[in-house]
């Protein structure tokens, strides 16, 4: 029996059983499971897409968990409905460093108002990443308006989570180390909002943190925005702001610039042309991971791929004669064009940049 | 008649007709041409990997040109022969936007101890990039021992540059938005050196430039760095130095690093690991390469691909089903397994880190 109706009724226990169940049925790798899982997507669709999708991110010891749950209860109190959901992919390995602790968010979890649900824990990013957004899609569907996705700030799953997103909020510490480590990885590009939390325990650090990344932020905004940008008054400019999580500090103006930022993007015609954008990305995404999975478990591929690795670090074979030889056992008897040719190119391969001049309105 | 022989007979006009020759099949996208290409690399092949291969990149106006053919100019007459390569994915669209201008490098292609080519005009970055490291053993084959490969700033060419070469050189003009678009494009962490040049046009600049590109090479250097790293004398620590190419000043100062750096690297294993690494991950890279080629010509997928789009544009398909139906599609009547699993990710699906501290030496 679909359990498309029990999510749909409305909030209550048996909702909530249902959630769980469907979000369980997403993650199983059963190649039946995955059969229903479609169905059940299929018919969750029609209802999903009408909450505002809030990415998190930040270094271990940044106060995440904190800053959720103080953003969390906050929020439910204003009478909203608030998802919390996760992407890990080190809890493969650990068995889960984030949303696994029962300690975190104890206030939170515990009201009905709010459903938390920790990182899927197998599998590569791209297939956390995969099971994450569409448990973010049963939780719209059974009438979340909020939902968070927090990621830690290890690998590509910021990236994953900003391409999963409507808004990308990067938590910081007011040290300048941790900066720059944000602006390498590409991420405080990707920002709409940086919060430098803990803002209470060193207010003059927090206060020069603010407008350091205040600046960097103009400095990586500059590049690449069209020259109308400045005139345009309903683009946003990604801000930097204070704020103590612990202390309840800062989060009325925190959801208040959120709340501005919506606006601006949905007045500005980006707020729907990014997510037609990333659905597009992500469905690319997912392909080139399942042309990696079909290459690595073929079996001619699997025979081969020793010897010619071993050719390869010896200097006996060029890597990319080596590439045509595996790519040639793929395909059999019928070779596919030369990996050279101009259309190898997935036509999005990658999440691409989000950030607010690169999602331009979809009529320019 | 394999051109092999002519160009492993040492100098002359013959050797040269026969590396352009070479190269031009090599950059052929005809399957016969292909063959042949990898007929002669692999006789090629154990006569190359003897040159230093050095990258440099560096946005438009950071002066380029005119620090590789001062490099150049100083090297042959130290008895070095000098091959200049180049990455521009962009000279697809504009014809070439770098070595493809006959004035510049004047005195350097005049000169017949160096050889220098124009960057591949055609394909994606994977294929120039790959063109480009194909003629990179050409030349290394006809004894040419320093092998200068150049790109411009635009787009992932710095990655796959760094990814051919054993020491990558950033070129910065000295001002903080240089600095801060390259820590963004992760192209400083990716740095062996950092010339700043045009140092005499504002020596104060200069010297607060490096003092700043010092801190930050610091700053990103500490991360992800073994405990043990500090107390290894073998460790080379990237360095921000100052320049004029056009005045010829620092160019003997320059070297000595570049010769410093080289006998680090070999003294702790990590020239020949970072080369066997650069093997694998260009293998990789490839095969990736080709399945996107693949898919993108199956009669199936380009059969479903429009609809499937405008389905998931439109909000009536999940992306993770999309991907799913299509993949179906290109497998045919066996599906590979689910794109989930863990199985789908490369060993090594694209060119990893190659700083100092992310390749260890092979015994570590």
């Amino acid at each position: 029996m679909s359990l498309a109706p029990a999510i749909l009724a409305g909030p209550g226990p048996t909702q909530r059983r249902a959630m769980a169940k469907a979000i369980t049925l997403l993650e199983s790798t059963r190649a039946d499971h995955r059969a229903q899982a479609d169905a059940l997507l299929g018919e969750l669709l029609p209802h999903t897409g009408r909450s505002l999708r809030l990415g998190i991110s930040g270094v271990p010891g940044v106060g995440k968990s904190t800053f959720i749950e103080a953003l969390g209860l906050f929020l439910i109190e204003r009478g909203h409905r608030v998802a919390v959901l996760a992407v890990d992919p080190s809890s493969t390995v650990s068995g889960g460093s984030i949303l696994g602790d029962k300690t975190r968010m104890e206030r939170l979890s515990m009201d009905e108002r709010a459903y938390i649900r920790p990182s899927p824990s197998s599998g590569t990013l791209g297939g956390v990443a995969e099971k994450t957004r569409e448990a973010m899609l049963v939780c719209e569907a059974a009438g979340f308006d909020v939902v968070i996705v927090e990621t830690v700030g290890v690998g590509q799953s910021e990236t994953a989570v900003a391409g999963m997103t409507d808004m990308y909020v990067l938590l910081q510490l007011p040290n300048a180390g941790d900066e720059l480590q944000a602006i390498k990885k590409g991420v405080m590009e990707l920002a709409d909002l940086v919060v430098i939390n803990k803002a209470d325990v060193d207010p003059a650090a927090a206060t020069r943190a603010q407008a350091q990344i205040m600046s960097s932020l103009r400095l990586l905004g500059m590049h690449g925005r069209p020259e109308h940008a400045a005139h345009d008054e309903t683009l946003w400019h990604p801000i930097a702001m204070q704020l103590s999580a612990l202390k309840f500090q800062g989060l009325k103006e925190f959801w208040t610039a959120v709340e501005q930022f919506r606006q601006r993007q949905t007045a500005g015609g980006r707020w729907d042309a990014k997510r037609q954008q990333q659905a597009l990305a992500w469905m690319w995404e997912r392909i080139q991971g399942g042309l990696r999975a079909a290459f690595m478990a073929d079996a001619s591929v699997r025979a081969q791929l020793p010897e010619t690795t071993a050719r390869v670090l010896a200097g006996q074979l060029a890597p990319s004669t080596a590439a045509r030889a595996l790519l040639t056992a793929f395909h059999g008897q019928a070779p596919g064009p030369a990996p050279s040719s101009p259309t190898s190119d997935f036509p999005s391969s990658k999440v691409p940049g989000l950030a607010h001049a690169a999602v331009p309105g979809a009529a320019s």
